[in-house]
């Protein structure tokens, strides 16, 4: 591709609105542009991109037997309405009114829409398995549309489901899927996690996230360098054995004037212990107006989606001062010993003896406590925040953090969907029994920026080879020497004659201005053809790479057979 | 693909509201489902024919120089009202309100996005021409969905704007397209037409259309078949030299008593005279009101979309007897001499000698009428439709009609919405000067059901080998026996070895319902594994041709070689 006729339309400046690097970088480098909020043009550059992800996504769904379809934009509200997301998705959804009043949303997935057209066509145990997929453009009316790609309105996902017979089957065919996913994304040449994920709203069996280590992602994971656990600081567990402080006798209870000090900090200074000896009490109301109070021990976070998974509610928050006064409970020094709500206890404080609590009196703890003498939790239960240095619960090797953006996600759903919209087979057995079905999302357009946030520098893109818009950028610095002309118009043809996807910068610009748009565009290769093709040279380089080879004309066939 | 593991729903009856081939046998035959009125589900099958047409849509489009980019879907409002289509596209356009109360519409076409791209990223003729396409769903509340993919609500367009500096090279990029269009209709297989499209509404300067031919189609053709000429009825023009009748001597004028005569027949019996010979005189209303009449000789039919664009007026009609009474004019003996109201004249009626009209008097003609000697129209205009049997306006060859589906679409719009957006361009003289664009669309869906109307029978489809979604069928007749299933089995691999795609038919259901099924579906090719393997034999057949060739085993490989 000539770049004379073609069409990159390079920025100096991003708009004030780009945050981050791919945002700013693909807007910069002619990739794409806004034209309304969360809503984005891909422009050829962008396009060829976007192409490259979706036929690697598909290559892999194909090998691993998924069956591609495409299903309308429109979906029906009456569907939506079988399943009550009408109603639970809120203002996300997209809703469209046609001339008759029929009500219809731009989906935003399509779980309804493929349920409906299974319970319609498959009807036997003998037409399952099955796994169907599409690439498709998706809408979701977000709150806040930013990062440009990474949180768009209007975007281009993979979205599978796989249908089966029993659970077993399902199983497999999500594991299968797992297996899918990471070809694709190690094909895309990106550095990711694959993490245990929440499951809680979508009540699914399992869940999985795939996702992108980047500096400041949406996602907080917690990992394994040595096993490859993974786990959203949510969901994740540690092996807490390795942080049990070694046994020790039982002392007699007693209760301390602690004047004015209640923090975690305070009362392990003023009573010179360790914070891991002081235990904090506290007391959550849960969605159905419940009050309990847990125990967890003074160096470690509690973890509400832990709280709330266990308690299996919607929500359940930190008791305010005016709860705790109804309850009759002193703020400040509450703690399990005679309290009148049940008492639960994180596994950090299982085992811990001789600790400080609250004595539930002003300006009063106890010390020297000890479970079950003093008080009995209704359950020990893992309630604590994973984090940096504690011990993986697999391998028990010190786990790492770090933020991400998710890029896929994997769910067995069972028979959700099937039960609420009827999609039942009959089995071996002559039973009608409802299909246990799995979804897969992949973000195609925001693997484009996942991409761009894991590799660039403070000029531009680092493309990864797989994904690279072309593989070759030949720079020909001056035009209007017939000499260098010649040479870089040689060898663009070559390339193309080998099959090479190459861009030719042509155009009649400053050297300086073709370096910055090649490395703002960032192709991986890179061929120089300046002023040493008067000694029969030119120059080789690789985008992100420092050192830069001078290398006969002659010989950079050999170069071009490396990027066939 | 093995058919056990795929999915093909055939149907033995198609759906109530299916009246047209395509219709009936890509629902039968498991390429598609409807999802509400007017949204089609791609299945498998479906969607690999949908991919064929893309791919040599986007081959042909590519090799044209054209750039493919992706825009967005939900387009603002706010474009729309630039260029007034926003009110003007009434409920055919789907409007969309988001979270924030912005309106957008569902892209029936991107003409205003497109161009919004390229007023803010192109400055300069330097950076001109482009030609910009897409494949992509596009959107149109239509008020009778029907005909399948025909005429739905979602279907997927291919869409190109041409940006030129000035109209010589507008041309240029319209007959760029133009020839491009006919490698991609050639390649599709398809029988079409390239037909001279009127411009009117629009206010291009070029227009046409490709138009598959099929029986009962909506739009009706008259084309050449020697020199290729064609045209809408509403456009098409004729050599109307051939058609006139020879010179006579003018006669006095005379005026003759017709008592209730007025119809061209009657008053062609009652005078004893060709029907050539009398003239019409029809009054129509302009949109502002004004009244106008029309002669056209009494054996032709006036075409109302060539008065409405002769006047550049939106809408006429014929008068009501009230509208002629108000006018004065007698109702059935219309005629020109001493009519108050402007008269003009089909070419038909120039050069006519001694002919009738009416004498604006009740029951009254006049007889031996001549131009200029009685009246004098203000012009001669070309106001008839053309028919089967008339001469070419091209090379005189007798005129054929025809009707058909219009599958592409070309404009050259010359600088309607560069002006009403501000798309202008610097030219190489300094100056700001409005874009000259063309807009050119091809119907990728539509097209898929063109196909079929276009090549079946009464069992069903027999696809172009360029779009068919296999190129090669082997059926294994009776699969328990391990005798055929070892051979069917075998050369399945070995065409897969071949890289030919190939539905291998390995299900446990009758042979008849297999040989059904592949009829329905219509793959070029197919390889019949029977009860003759015993004698090393299968059985090769060509979808729509009767013969079948029994070959040995052994020479089937030569065959295969054949669909590589």
């Amino acid at each position: 591709m000539r770049a004379s006729s073609y069409f990159i339309p390079t920025l100096k400046e991003a708009p004030a609105e780009a945050e981050v690097p791919s945002h700013i970088f693909l807007i910069r480098g002619g990739f794409i542009r806004q034209l309304a909020a969360g809503l984005y043009e891909y422009l050829p550059l962008g396009f060829r991109v976007l192409k490259k992800i979706e036929n690697i996504v598909r290559k892999h769904m194909d090998n691993a037997g998924a069956l591609e379809v495409l299903l309308p934009i429109l979906t029906p509200s009456e569907l939506w309405q079988e399943t009550g997301r009408w109603d639970v998705y809120g203002k996300e959804l997209f809703r469209v009114e046609d001339r008759k009043g029929r009500m219809f949303a731009l989906g935003p997935t399509h779980e309804e829409t493929i349920t409906d057209l299974v319970r319609k066509n498959i009807r036997s145990y003998k037409d399952l398995p099955k796994n169907f997929y599409q690439i498709q453009t998706k809408f979701r009316d977000e709150a806040r549309p930013r990062y440009g790609l990474i949180r768009g309105r209007e975007f281009v996902m993979k979205d599978a489901y796989s249908f089966d017979v029993s659970e077993e089957m399902a199983v497999k065919s999500y594991n299968l899927m797992k297996e899918t996913y990471r070809k694709i994304f190690d094909e895309l040449g990106l550095d990711y996690l694959m993490v245990e994920a929440d499951t809680g709203a979508i009540g699914g069996k399992f869940s999985h996230e795939f996702v992108v280590k980047v500096p400041n992602g949406e996602a907080h994971i917690v990992y394994c360098e040595k096993c490859g656990y993974a786990a959203n600081v949510e969901a994740a567990k540690y092996e807490f054995e390795l942080d049990k402080l070694p046994p020790e006798e039982e002392k007699p209870l007693e209760k301390v004037h602690t004047p004015g000090v209640s923090s975690v900090t305070d009362v392990a200074q003023f009573l010179g212990v360790d914070e891991k000896k002081i235990v904090k009490t506290l007391v959550y109301i849960l969605d159905d107006g419940t009050a309990v109070a847990v125990l967890i021990r003074g160096d470690r976070e509690l973890n509400e989606t832990k709280l709330i998974n266990y308690f299996n509610v919607l929500d359940a928050h930190l008791a305010s001062s005016e709860e705790l006064e109804k309850l009759n409970i002193v703020e400040g020094f509450v703690g399990p010993i005679g309290l009148d709500i049940p008492v639960y206890a994180d596994i950090s404080v299982k085992d811990l003896h001789n600790f400080v609590v609250g004595a539930n009196e002003k300006d009063y703890h106890y010390i020297n406590v000890n479970i079950p003498r003093d008080f009995k939790p209704v359950e020990f239960v893992d309630f604590s925040t994973a984090r940096e240095g504690d011990p993986c619960p697999v391998c028990k090797a010190p786990l790492k953090e770090t933020t991400g953006l998710e890029v896929g996600h994997i769910f067995l759903l069972g028979t959700k969907y099937s039960e609420a919209m009827k999609a039942y087979f009959v089995d071996r057995d002559g039973r009608e029994k409802p299909i246990i079905m799995g979804c897969y999302g992949i973000g195609v357009s925001r693997l484009m920026a996942a991409a761009v946030e894991q590799s660039h520098d403070e000029n531009g893109i680092i493309w990864p080879e797989s994904i690279a818009p072309f593989k070759l950028h030949i720079l020909a610095l001056n035009i209007k020497d017939s000499q260098i002309k010649d040479v870089a118009e040689q060898l663009y043809q070559k390339a193309l004659g080998m099959g090479i996807e190459v861009l030719y910068d042509d155009r009649d610009i400053s050297p300086g201005a073709k370096f910055k748009d090649a490395d703002l565009i960032g192709i991986p290769y890179r061929i120089v053809v300046g002023k040493k093709v008067k000694e029969g040279k030119v120059e080789l380089q690789k985008r992100g790479a420092e050192e830069k080879e001078e290398i006969k004309i002659n010989d950079v066939e050999g170069f071009l057979q490396k990027l066939q």
